[in-house]
């Protein structure tokens, strides 16, 4: 049954049209819970895909698959990525024979993914249109659009001499440039970095598709994910930004009480310069991009920080502990997102 | 403990050199006898790839891995092909996608090795080097060397107009034409075939090694392989067939009383014209390349056959019951090279 309209009051026949930027595992839990609150509205996420890598001679992307298989029922739920039900033996092989990397755990459900994906890439399909083949299967419920169909990787400066032998996996030549991957999975963030930047998104454009879903969307939302790593590189294709900014643009902090609810976006907040606070975070974004900013209710002195001026803030309980508890957030942001609109 | 030649007379500290074509199953059964009938000699094993196939984007060869997973001890030796412990979770997960070809089963160990070799072909190493690398791993006892780095590639001719469609999947443009794993695994060689092409071996050249190899034999065996579509293609490389005729050569029958011991060889040598018996498979061959041939006790008559003028013919028991009767049947190929070459 479709929603009647609280922006534009159009009746029962119109059907709500948001548009998500998204990370991984923060955002999939997002969508399941905007699914939930908004049956019937029609969803485009456009996904992050500068986490991307090349593993084995295989296109892995991990924040597209995360949706995919989050929404699609095919999520490992407990650990929040990979796939449910999944074996390793194609990993075991490969350490076998000594192929690098050993620190990067595919399973093998997964690494079918990943096969098909980099045959179809391969044959000379952009990743646009081999991300909508693979949902063919999933059906998420939602229209998933990788950001872009040029490659981006986010790369990290780091300081330590001895970690110059690993930027040849990257291919890119640059001293001291590791892949996002190589510093988050196998060095957990460890190691001091400089710089978190998105290479190649400068000379990017955005996937057909992109930008006349946030044109067309009643408005749009950011999911609590990694602001320097998910939703960051989204922002610098050019165009994206500009295109989201003219828009009402509801943001959800992954920041709780000072550190991140999961995932350790704490040291690329630091290493950004930012604070790892809610607040911080919302001024990060800006009021030129985004209107509303959900926080949890122990950061609610967030909507009296001048530095958020222009920028409504709301309180609320902000645990993704379930699908309800993540559909009352979920619809929360649209409340505010409307409200905001009018 | 090497062992004197009985060539050359060399003494103690000379090891024999043998020279085997090598096929997929038949083949690596028999050199698993040949390893134990001969622990010390130097043997190098030019394998068949015209068998090769591209399936999702990942290059397959199965006679190659074959007999690298038999004699590096990985081999399913029930069924003499593919993995042991083997798993099945990527393959279904194509299915569960829809990829094709849904007829080519793969399992997960399996397709580790896959994945590997397409990594290092991809970077530009050619096929011999990526063999070389797998073999790392494995450490079959032999120098395993592909027939050819160029890409050749079995297809068969088939009348069937409704099988056209499936050329598509070839990729040559051709009509009527499907490569020999379709016609082998998917069509199991039920549909009449009125040609066997080796595509690709007129303009290819052979492998690094592999001239040497047979150049510097003591003598050459060719293992009980598919006549037509085993050790066929590996004399159509230019070059092959010549430096295989110089050499003493000794042939073990695929065929024992008129029917394949494995396969479906009697099919192939129908669609090329040659009788499914010992001494017409010989007769193909022909005395201008192979010196000697062991037939099976039942066909010892082919011993009288004028059409095998030339051709020292052998009969003792030559079912590959297991590693001593096949060491047996090995041994034998090697006292009458021995006998031949004097």
């Amino acid at each position: 049954m479709a929603r009647s309209c609280g922006v534009c009051a159009s009746g029962d026949n119109y059907r709500m049209r948001i548009t998500v930027l998204a990370g991984g595992v923060g955002a999939s839990r997002f969508l399941r819970g905007l699914v939930a609150a908004a049956p019937d509205a029609k969803i485009t996420v456009i996904g992050n895909t500068a986490d991307d890598i090349t593993l084995f001679g295989l296109r892995v992307c991990p924040d597209l698959d995360t949706v995919m298989y989050t929404l699609g029922g095919g999520i490992n739920a407990d650990q929040g990525w990979g796939r449910a039900d999944e074996t390793f033996s194609v990993g075991e092989e490969l350490a076998a024979y000594g192929a690098e990397p050993s620190w990067f755990t595919l399973g093998d459900r997964d690494f079918a993914t990943h096969i098909l994906r980099s045959q179809l890439l391969a044959s000379g399909q952009p990743l646009s249109a081999v991300t909508r083949t693979l949902c063919e299967r999933w059906r998420p419920g939602v229209e998933l659009i990788p950001m872009s169909d040029d490659k981006i990787e986010t790369h990290v400066k780091i300081k330590n001499a001895d970690m110059e032998r690993t930027v040849g996996s990257t291919g890119d030549g640059q001293a001291d440039l590791i892949h996002f991957q190589e510093w988050w999975v196998r060095l957990h963030a460890a190691v001091p970095a400089s710089a978190i930047i998105p290479v190649g998104a400068a000379e990017a454009a955005p996937a057909p598709g992109v930008l006349e879903a946030i044109a067309e969307a009643d408005f749009v939302l950011f999911p609590p994910s990694n602001p320097v790593v998910s939703i960051g590189p989204i922002l610098a294709v050019p165009g994206i930004r500009d295109a989201v900014a003219a828009k009402t643009v509801v943001a959800v902090s992954g920041i709780i009480g000072g550190a991140p609810v999961r995932g350790m976006a704490d040291v690329c907040l630091t290493t950004i310069g930012v604070e790892t606070t809610a607040a911080a975070v919302a001024a990060h974004y800006g009021a030129e991009v985004i209107n509303g900013w959900l926080v949890d209710e122990q950061d609610k002195a967030a909507a009296d920080d001048p530095a958020l001026a222009g920028i409504a803030v709301r309180a609320l309980p902000l645990y993704m502990r379930d699908v309800p508890s993540t559909a009352a957030i979920a619809q929360a942001a649209i409340d505010l997102a409307q409200e905001l609109a009018r």
